[in-house]
């Protein structure tokens, strides 16, 4: 059976095509229905277990690398966190048939990427926002990287040839994106470094675990320098806790919004 | 040096271990730095061209099946879409080093994925939102079929082996994800057709190409019995436009955030 997978699935494929599924209707012929509310009887539930948040699936098939978005997460510059960021508009306490809700968030939020219209007037102008960002970038093979922790860094034999480079530094160690409070003295790239990457590198998507790429005093520069030649995708707030260097197939998926020069993503590592 | 693709990596790894790269500076002697101005020579931008945004990556190596979210996106129930998602709260044209936004997005916003607490109160009350959602499910084989687009569906011959599945229905013809009206008349899943696919197949994430998973006049019926067991994913706002019938990888990644009964995605497939 297993030899003939591709067989079975093709044939179930003609199955669906030729076949009869009672799955939709096509209403045409109503136009278009009024809202109504949909009265149901109560469906018992057994009292469930609270759920589980996994960071790793699978014995390490699969490691999610995006840090959980709550109002205690940290937030860029101030001492308190992110806030209220989910509103109830709708609940099944007052009535409704369903929970809905809506989310506020910043732009950079957790676990996110940048876009060239971030630090480029220019860029901001003529639309280079996160949904002009490279899929092929942002989906294959990526190197996550421990940097040392016990001094400074100051230059590479030899240029990597990844295209993705993930750095997981004393960020980690110090739990910095489980803190409330903005912590400015965080490990990024300076200046000098995000000039090398560009200049002697085929890297096209820099990854790091606070929230920002940028050392905090170089935030400006190191920011130009990556993010000018629109080929370099930068991934800030990974959470690399549960992860060891190495090779992966990275999948980092930012939502598709116009005009967003900063997207909240989910980003997993699958090996 | 194909041959040898792994050692050159294990080599560039240790070289990132101990190695010296002018990238980050650890400062964890200057304490929590205080914000400062960074006042920086403007950067010379050649006037760029706009930028494309792309559906298709590399001949059909990935497909992104995402629609783009934009205040004319269509919204649930409203005549006149989603309206403003983004607000700029820092502008360089005020002076600022970057530009910086914020989001507002309904939790069902366009292509996104519902958790078992949107239409169980037992479920939202112990959290089951879309952070608890399986990343194996979300991340693997999937089959996109075609419903026929000139009569009802009534049964199908055969189970489907396949744990995910995603119609393209006679939404996707008609564009109805391109325009702003809502349709209350798109093509859904009947109350009959979920429980069939809990009772007889092995599904366990069925995708749509319109709002909605469920029929509108079985939205709450059908939505209870996919979701009823908390494991089968709903993915709803899928953009199918330029997908065949088909095999593929797929790969949709919902924000994770806390306490979301509906969550945005991106989701690609690939080839």
């Amino acid at each position: 059976m297993a030899g003939n997978k591709r067989g079975v699935q093709l044939m179930l494929l003609l199955q669906l095509w030729t076949g009869v599924l009672t799955i939709a209707v096509l209403s045409l012929d109503e136009g278009l229905l009024t809202l109504k509310p949909q009265v149901q009887p109560p469906v018992d539930i057994p009292n469930p277990d609270p759920p589980v948040r996994r960071d790793v699936y699978y014995n390490g098939k699969i490691f999610d690398i995006t840090h959980l978005i709550y109002p205690g997460m940290p937030k860029w510059g101030v001492p308190d966190g992110m806030g209220q960021v989910v509103t109830v508009t709708e609940s099944m306490k007052n009535g409704s048939d369903c929970y809905v809700s809506e989310m506020k968030l910043p732009s950079h939020t957790g676990t996110h990427v940048d876009a060239p219209s971030h630090f480029f007037e220019e860029y901001y102008e003529k639309g280079y926002d996160t949904s002009t960002l490279n899929l092929k970038t942002l989906n294959g093979p990526a190197l996550v990287v421990d940097v040392p922790r016990n001094s400074n860094i100051t230059e590479l034999a030899n240029s990597p040839r990844n295209r993705s480079c993930s750095f997981r530094t004393l960020n980690t160690d110090r739990k910095l994106m489980h803190q409330s409070e903005f912590h400015s003295d965080y490990v990024g790239i300076m200046k000098d470094g995000a000039e090398w990457i560009v200049d002697n590198t085929n890297i096209k998507l820099v990854g790091i675990d606070y929230l920002s790429i940028a050392s905090y005093n170089d935030a400006v520069p190191t920011h130009q320098a990556l993010l000018r030649s629109r080929k370099i995708v930068v991934v800030e707030g990974l959470n690399l806790d549960k992860v060891t260097a190495g090779i992966y197939d990275l999948h980092c998926l930012p939502i598709r919004v116009l005009g967003a020069e900063g997207t909240p993503t989910r980003c997993i590592l699958m090996s």
